[in-house]
């Protein structure tokens, strides 16, 4: 008998577990972490690239570093309306005692500034205009003092290069812009945008072959027979996937036969950079996905079980350098493990680290929870804000309803060491 | 002169701002919420709806309430690997003086389970298996000892519903399911197909136009002139529409001719669902711009400068029930007030609240910062974890740089009412 299964996770803990543990030669229990690092050792890199325009590159990954291809600005700006000037025409301006500089025209927008500032001259310049020949600074208008059309008192003195914004002050040409196996915001494609760059070469988007199995267990669309049920996980799992960088490809259902399992499964692997396989909620099906997963290729089976509640009864296994996950049933499961470590797998495969601030909140929990050390657990939580207070209130009951799903908008996070924790403690709540 | 020029934020206070002030008659300077109420006030519903597939549905709002079309499960199905019985039947039972029945086959996986449960009699049953007539809970099998193949001992007694999950206990027929104006989550897709829903119906993507202005500004696809600079903005702003769920038309450049910047405003905003303008960078040119968006029609301009640093020479407006809004070229005014305004104006045209919990972090500032009150700070920064603590280190320089883009990943938010804080203080900020 397997103790692995969900279902028991809700349970007391069974009293005669510890002599089945140790008959399952399988049980390599491990943290998360361990089973990633696991994974990760043997994990080739990146699959491939693909150059790409701007307006395709929001949330894709680079593969190379990139650097500043030529100077930015390419010409001294002005940094503000006001007059171009010699500063030395200036020093000592004062309130009491201005500056008295004639105004020689207009610098243009968008053209050259050719014209050069002669002593005792000033140019009217706009915000973004370029500095004329042999002015070194601007006069915000703000300073000044019209006398009539053709001269300006000017009420401060300017510094060499005040409110100017030199050329290549920005960026400089080879300046570092983005690192490889970074993650291209709104405000990266403009920068790069700014300097030219229109099209970059991004990691592809890795491939998912989803595949669900269980005799009970029918698509979304098929009309279920008494006893059987519509498949949540291949939903699920795909847009979770989609999310975090991949595409996917979805091989339906698979029975419980063994054949056909392994057919599908290997189907899945010949054409995806991963496969994730949710296993159908009986102990039998699991342990069939488990022997397919372990004749799949070297070095095999990595994890099976890791240390988490829900979602231990997971089984992380590589085969021919292609990661290939085993995910329980239990749809709330399933995408706990997901997000523990198929979601980190895709990004490794994206060339992108883990994301080194996590999207975790603090919140309060509004009932006290009991835990047990040894194990992550995560419990489902709806969150509200209270006062400008985040909390956390545990959606309860067993976690294979669909409804905790809906009801939820996040998972509490309690560590591996931590027991029980009292209402209203700080907890780290991952938003969904 | 006009004083909300982009460039003058960074510079000290203007001796004679005060009574320049007094003569700008649109100076209708206003809070985000002020600015957004006003325009809330008069703006019609969401656009338009569409029936689409679950494939496509991630991150799409519903337009109306969602309920449970069937019960789940239909059936009652076992949460346990282990024995349907029926409870009476295990009355008493202990380790000491198990209850004896005899075994009378095992449920099928995927099928009506029809053969009912004598009295003292039980069935192997699997997780998720359906339930047999006349039975009323389930044994684990962890409580149970083989006798034989035909006769298992029962352990612990079963009290009736135990480890049994009833039709329609997850979720009843009618049940709601999910409210109007709700963005979809991966879950939610996932318990939708669960329960035969295949498609929905969910608000249009707004189309938003965007329209870059300046004769300095050329597409980021031009080589510019000397005095010429590529627009940011286009390529920042459309990735961030489309991040907050909106499809984007791009309108390109208008130079500063006022008739050319009016027919392109016009364009945009007869093919599109609201309309971002981003100014060019000087003095002139954005009054161009207020002037053609208070004349594209009724009620107009709405607010005109926003209590926001940096992004006050910011524009709201609602032209013929369409929203316009003219901001900033500075690029990270453009972006943080995009952020303020034009995304909750987004979510209001999804039909979908501003969210309820805005995706702000708590971090500790790395060094003191200097604020005004009056206005809404917001200092680009970049924000890491140290000892599991997250810190906001201040991208200084002017903001005018679109180096301070890359090297920020936040934005470090200074309430109204909040003057300078000190380095180590706690702080919200809106990671990027």
């Amino acid at each position: 008998m397997d103790r692995r299964k969900d279902g028991h996770e809700n349970a007391d803990k069974p009293i005669r577990d510890s002599c089945r543990m140790t008959t399952d030669i399988f049980f390599q229990i491990a943290t998360p972490d361990e089973a990633l690092a696991r994974l990760f050792e043997h994990l080739p890199g990146v699959p491939g690239s693909e150059r790409i325009g701007l307006d395709a590159a929001l949330g894709r990954v680079t593969t190379a570093p990139l650097a500043a291809p030529e100077d930015s600005p390419s010409f001294a700006r002005s940094a503000m309306d006001g007059y171009a000037v010699r500063a030395a025409d200036t020093y000592g301006a004062s309130e009491g005692l201005p500056a008295f500089l004639a105004v020689d025209g207009e610098v243009p927008m968008g053209a050259a500034a050719t014209r050069p500032v002669q002593p005792g001259t000033a140019q009217l310049i706009h915000t973004g205009g370029m500095l004329p020949p042999q002015a070194d600074a601007v006069v915000m208008v703000e300073y000044t003092q019209p006398v009539d059309e053709t001269s300006v008192e000017v009420l401060r003195p300017a510094a060499p290069g005040q409110h100017v914004i030199q050329a290549g002050e920005d960026l400089a040409a080879g300046d570092p812009l983005l690192p490889a196996g970074h993650q291209l915001r709104a405000q990266d494609l403009g920068v790069l945008a700014a300097l030219g760059i229109t099209e970059i070469v991004a990691a592809l988007r890795p491939l998912v072959g989803v595949l669900s199995s269980g005799d009970e267990v029918v698509p979304a669309d098929a009309t279920p027979a008494p006893g059987q049920v519509r498949d949540v996980n291949a939903t699920t799992l795909s847009a979770l996937a989609r999310q975090a960088g991949a595409d996917v490809r979805d091989f339906g259902v698979a029975p419980d036969v063994r054949s056909e399992l392994e057919r599908r499964t290997r189907e899945a692997l010949n054409t995806c950079d991963l496969v994730v396989i949710s296993a159908g909620s009986s102990v039998s099906t699991r342990d069939m996905t488990a022997e397919v997963i372990g004749n799949l290729g070297t070095p095999g089976v990595l994890a099976h079980g890791i240390a988490v509640k829900p979602g231990k009864p997971t089984i992380v296994a590589l085969a021919d350098g292609k990661p290939v996950f085993g995910l329980p049933g239990n749809p709330v499961s399933a995408m706990v493990v997901f997000g523990l470590v198929v979601v980190p797998t895709i990004r490794r495969l994206l060339g992108t680290g883990s994301a080194n601030e996590p999207p975790r909140r603090r919140a309060r929990l509004a009932r006290s929870l009991a835990s047990q050390t040894g194990r992550i657990d995560f419990v489902p939580a709806a969150l509200q804000l209270r006062d400008d207070e985040l909390w956390a209130t545990p959606v309860l009951g067993p976690s294979n309803l669909i409804a905790t799903l809906v009801r939820a908008s996040g998972l509490i996070r309690i560590p591996l060491d931590a027991g029980g924790l009292p209402e209203g403690a700080w907890v780290d709540v991952e938003p969904f």
